[in-house]
C-alpha cells in the first residue's frame, strides 16, 4: 500500500486544521513519500446527503490506506433522525479499540508539569449505543445499556502497560528530568465502588495481564477522585487505563490542564490500522474565520502520533520537537493567548522541522 | 419532632467532621435547640456486622429525625461479597432525588472567582446499579443499565431552575460584584451526541419545565467539554444540571477548582427529607492522626446548606460567613497549605458566629 493516507476532514475546523497536518507529513523526513486520499463523514455531509459515514469511506480506509487522519466532527444541538456519530462508528467499524491521548506541557514553558497519557477504550461502555425507551404511566423511562468485556478490557490494559513501558524507554533516551519521574506505572480508572460488576471486571481484567509487565507499577483511583487528582496533582500520574466513557472524560480534564482543548493529540489504534484525531471538536464559532485562528497543534501532534504507533519513531519526535519549539517562540493562536494564524504556526512548526 | 438531626458519621474522617458540624449546630444563634441522634452506617460497620446500613438506621431517620448529617463512607478496594455503598442505598431508600453542591471560592482571597451550584439528580442513572455477568466464549461480559426518567429528570429540572432563583435572589439582597453576575442560568449537562435517547430524555424534560419559569436562561454543554469548561472559564458557569454520574464526576473537579475536597458541601434533597453531606470521601490516609488535621469546612458547610434547605436562611448564612472569615484570617488545615488541626479551625468558626 505504500504510504496511502486517509483525509477524512469531518467538521467545521476540521477542514482547516487537517491541511495544516498533512504539510507536515508532506515535509518530515524519514518516512516514505505519502500519498492522501480525501474522504467524506460529518454532520454537514449527512445534511447534504442523508449519511454521515459514507460505506465508501469505510471501503476506501480498509482496501486502500495505511493510516487516516480524522479531523472533527460537530453535534447536532437537537436529536436529529437518522444521524448518529460517524466517529463513533468509525472506531468500532474499524476495530480502533484504543484511543491513546497524551497530555503533555512543554517543558520550559510557564504552567505545571504534566506528561501523561489517556488510554481510553474505544469500542464499548456506553458508546455500544443499545438505548431503549418506553411510556409508562409515570411518564418516559429510557434505559442504555453499559457494557464492560474481558475482552476489551484485556487489550486495553495490554495496551496501556505497553504504553508506559515504552514511555519509560523514550524517557531513557532522550533524558531530562522533565515530567514524570517514577517507574513506569499504569492508573486504573473505574468506579467499582458502585458499578462493582462491570468496572469491577474492568479493574480485574486490566490486572489480570499485569503479571506480564513485572517492571510496572499498578495503582487504581475512582473516576471521580481521578478527575480531583488530575488538577491537584498532575505530576503524580503517567498512563491512565479508561474505560470509554471516563476516557472521553478524563481528556478533555487533560486539555484544561495543559492550557488547550488546541493542543491535545490522539490516536485510535487497531491491530492492523491508525487513525490520528485531535481531541477538540468542530469549534463552529472560529469556524469559519478568514484567516483561519484554528490551533493546528493538536492535528500536527495527531499526525506525529500516528507516524510513532506505526514505527517511526524518530520522524514523529522530530514533529514533537518542532512543535515544541513554535510553542516555546510564542508561535501560537489566540486560543493560548496568541496572535498567530492557523498558517503562521504550521509555517513556524515547517521551519522547525 | 422539633429539630431531631440524625448524625451518622460512617468511616475514616466522618467521625471527625461530624462532631465539628454539630457543635456549630449547637452554637449558631436563631434555630431551635437541636438535638442529636447517633446512628450507624458504613463500611466498617458492614466489617463488623455484616450490615453496610442497618434498617434501624433508616427507620430511626423517617421516624424521628427532622434531617441528618451524613459524614463518609470507604469504598473497600475489592469487592467485597454482600457490601453495597450504603451512602447510595441511603439517598434511594429516603428518596433524596437532589444532590446539591455549592461550589464557591471566597471573596477576598486568591484564585479564581467561582460561584456555582452543581445540582445531582440522585437517584438514578447507573447508580440504580442494576448489573449482569455473563461468560461467553470470548470471555465475560457484563452489563449495566444505565436508566433515566422523565420524572426524575423534570424534578431536578426544576430543582435546578428554583436554585437559580434563589441564588440570584440571594445575590441581590447581599450585594457585591462577586462570582457568577449574570441573570439566572442552568446549563443542562449531557452527552446526548452519543446517548441520544436517555441524555435526550434528561435534556428534553429539563427543557420542558424550563417555560414555568421565565426569568431564568437555559444552556446545555455536553459533559466533557463541561469539564473543559470548568477549568477554562469557570466564572461563566452558575447552576449545572446533571444525570448522577457525570454530577458526581464534574462535582470532584469542582473541588480541584477551589482548591480542596475538604472545601465542598452538598445536601440530599427530597420532599421530606435534607441530609447534609461532605463531597469528600473517608481519607483513610490521615483517619487516624491525632490531632486530626481533617478539613471541617466541608461539613459545617453542609450543616449550614442542610438549614438553609430548611428554611433557616439567616442562621445558614451566619456560619457562611463565619467559614469565610476562619479561611480568609488563615485558620486552615494542611489540604489548604495551612497548619491548623480540625479544633483549631472549628473553634475560630465558632468564634466567628
Ligand atoms: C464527538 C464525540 C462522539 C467524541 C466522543 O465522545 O468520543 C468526542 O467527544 C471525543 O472525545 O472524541
Ligand atoms: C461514595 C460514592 C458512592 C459517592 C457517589 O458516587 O455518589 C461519592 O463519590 C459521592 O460523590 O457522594
Amino acid at each position: 500500500k505504500g504510504l496511502r493516507i486517509g483525509m477524512i476532514a469531518g467538521d467545521g475546523i476540521g477542514r482547516v486544521v487537517l491541511p495544516a497536518a498533512q504539510r507536515v507529513l508532506q515535509n518530515v523526513p524519514g518516512i516514505p513519500t505519502p500519498t492522501f486520499v480525501n474522504l467524506d463523514a460529518g454532520f454537514e455531509h449527512f445534511q447534504k446527503t442523508g449519511v454521515a459515514l459514507p460505506p465508501a469511506t469505510v471501503q476506501t480506509l480498509k482496501n486502500e490506506c495505511t493510516a487516516a487522519m480524522f479531523g472533527a466532527v460537530s453535534s447536532p444541538s437537537h436529536k436529529v433522525a437518522g444521524y448518529s456519530s460517524p466517529i463513533v462508528a468509525l472506531r468500532k467499524e474499524m476495530d480502533l479499540y484504543a484511543n491513546v491521548r497524551p497530555v503533555k506541557s512543554v517543558q520550559g514553558t510557564e504552567g505545571r508539569d504534566v506528561d501523561m497519557t489517556i488510554v481510553r477504550e474505544n469500542t464499548e461502555c456506553l458508546y455500544i449505543k443499545q438505548e431503549t425507551i418506553e411510556d409508562t404511566p409515570q411518564g418516559k423511562v429510557a434505559r442504555a445499556t453499559r457494557q464492560i468485556s474481558e475482552r476489551a478490557s484485556t487489550r486495553i490494559g495490554r495496551m496501556s502497560f505497553e504504553i508506559a513501558l515504552a514511555a519509560a524507554e523514550v524517557k531513557k533516551q532522550r533524558g531530562g528530568n522533565y515530567g514524570w519521574q517514577g517507574p513506569p506505572t499504569v492508573t486504573i480508572v473505574h468506579k467499582s465502588n458502585v458499578l462493582s460488576i462491570t468496572d469491577g471486571l474492568f479493574r480485574e481484567s486490566v490486572r489480570a495481564v499485569a503479571g506480564d509487565y513485572p517492571g510496572v507499577v499498578v495503582e487504581e483511583q475512582i473516576v471521580d477522585s481521578l478527575v480531583y487528582r488530575l488538577f491537584r496533582e498532575p505530576e503524580k500520574l503517567s498512563v491512565l487505563c479508561c474505560p470509554n466513557l471516563y476516557g472521553d472524560i478524563v481528556s478533555d480534564g487533560g486539555a484544561a490542564l495543559v492550557g488547550s482543548l488546541g493542543l491535545v493529540p490522539s490516536v485510535n489504534v487497531g491491530d492492523n490500522f491508525i487513525m490520528g484525531e485531535p481531541v477538540h471538536g468542530s469549534a463552529p464559532d472560529i469556524a469559519d474565520r478568514v484567516p483561519s485562528i484554528a490551533n493546528p497543534i493538536a492535528s500536527i501532534r495527531s499526525a506525529a502520533l500516528m507516524l510513532e504507533f506505526m514505527g517511526y519513531v524518530e520522524p514523529a519526535a522530530k514533529i514533537y520537537d518542532a512543535v515544541d519549539d513554535a510553542i516555546r517562540k510564542g508561535f501560537v493562536t489566540p486560543d493560548l493567548g496568541g496572535k498567530m494564524s492557523t498558517d503562521e504556526v504550521t509555517e513556524e512548526i515547517l521551519r522547525n522541522l
